[in-house]
């Protein structure tokens, strides 16, 4: 997160938003910020959700996530967000969204680039370092 | 890619392998190569699998691709590789994994961290400029 | 979806509902809808939302759909919902959800058993006997 | 299963087949058989071969499975199959795999209908019917 230059916006219960103002090395060859930085964000944002609604002593783990890349993510800044859709016991269910934002005020255009469904997994007794 | 220090190490018709000897940087929370950086090599190894068996002048963007995680990405060295499953006239499926290498020679331990599914789309007539 | 008994509810633009009211025939072992069932459910409903807004003359094919299972589907009616993310020239995004209601009225319980992301493919010029 | 007729053909440690030989109810809008059908069928193959490897006393649940179809599921036998990629405490990740089966002996065709990731989880002390 601190290599690509992602910063943490806002983080309620069973949500975060995490934002990013693309520098060069983190495009492919189209010029889009590549695929895995957009995983990168929103997997934390759906973990992050996720985190909020554990118990103390315990952190968070990734299981599995499914992300599909719906525009290029080209913009004046990334925005992605993770949504709690379940918590549970032992595992919780996130959805992330991430939409590419250029210019300001009235003239904001933003674009859902990114869909995502996220399974995480909660360890007990394991307090995160964060 | 080149911001987290990755190559590759073989592209052959259906297949490539990339890796990466994991900086500080790209380390989360637990001391774990992040998720989204595992993502993001395995994302791309896909991505290059696919793009070996498309017809000439044409590029590769990935639709979606689905990740689970079965293990830390601890190691001297991970291994992300993409094998083409199905090469269609406008959507290709790969199939990935990520092993993270330790050790060498007959006390090599060998993980396997990652498991991946991902589609792809040929796009005609655009040329990839890599 | 005949031979399960499912019908659908509603059919508007971007948007299908398919309700199940479970016949002992669809449970497994547990006594919960077969989660095959419950997929069978809502990839229809994706499927049949994104049809909606397809061009004439073409026809929807289910690239591939990713489905959690939140909850145990039981229940006097599952109802699964589909609803288009984005609607492409080749490709369409759908989001589906799946909830078991029981009891009527103010008694009523509704549980969210399974949520689903979904990639569909418009076939150009074969419409759909449907 | 027995809604739908499906068989299974061997269920070894780590690996399960099923097969059908598709009924007309269980075909689609072209013939195909149906996505939840085929769904069905490799879900319980992986469900199956997951819950050979699982503890005494335990049941299993699919948490969630991505589906990629690859090709109209078409023939005289559909041949689902399950494996085991990791056999975890808590979680279980499988891999499997439909093919559609036409003709007999040399002139045999044999297709790859669909691909499919899937998470399972082990339910201790939850012994299965089955």
């Amino acid at each position: 997160m601190k290599l690509i230059g992602a910063v943490i916006d806002e983080l309620t219960p069973g949500y975060c938003a995490i934002s990013l103002v693309p520098r060069p090395e983190v495009l492919q060859q189209h010029g889009y910020v590549h695929a895995g930085i957009v995983a990168t964000l929103v997997d934390s944002a759906g973990g992050f959700a996720g985190f909020t609604l554990f118990p103390a002593e315990s952190s968070v783990l990734t299981v599995e996530f499914k992300l599909n890349l719906l525009a290029p993510a080209v913009g004046d800044r990334l925005v992605a967000e993770g949504f709690v859709v379940k918590a549970g016991r032992t595992l919780s269910i996130t959805r992330g969204e991430v939409h590419a934002e250029s210019g300001k005020g009235g003239a904001q255009k933003r674009t859902l680039v990114a869909l995502m469904q996220q399974t995480l997994i909660v360890m007990h007794g394991k307090p995160d370092p964060l």
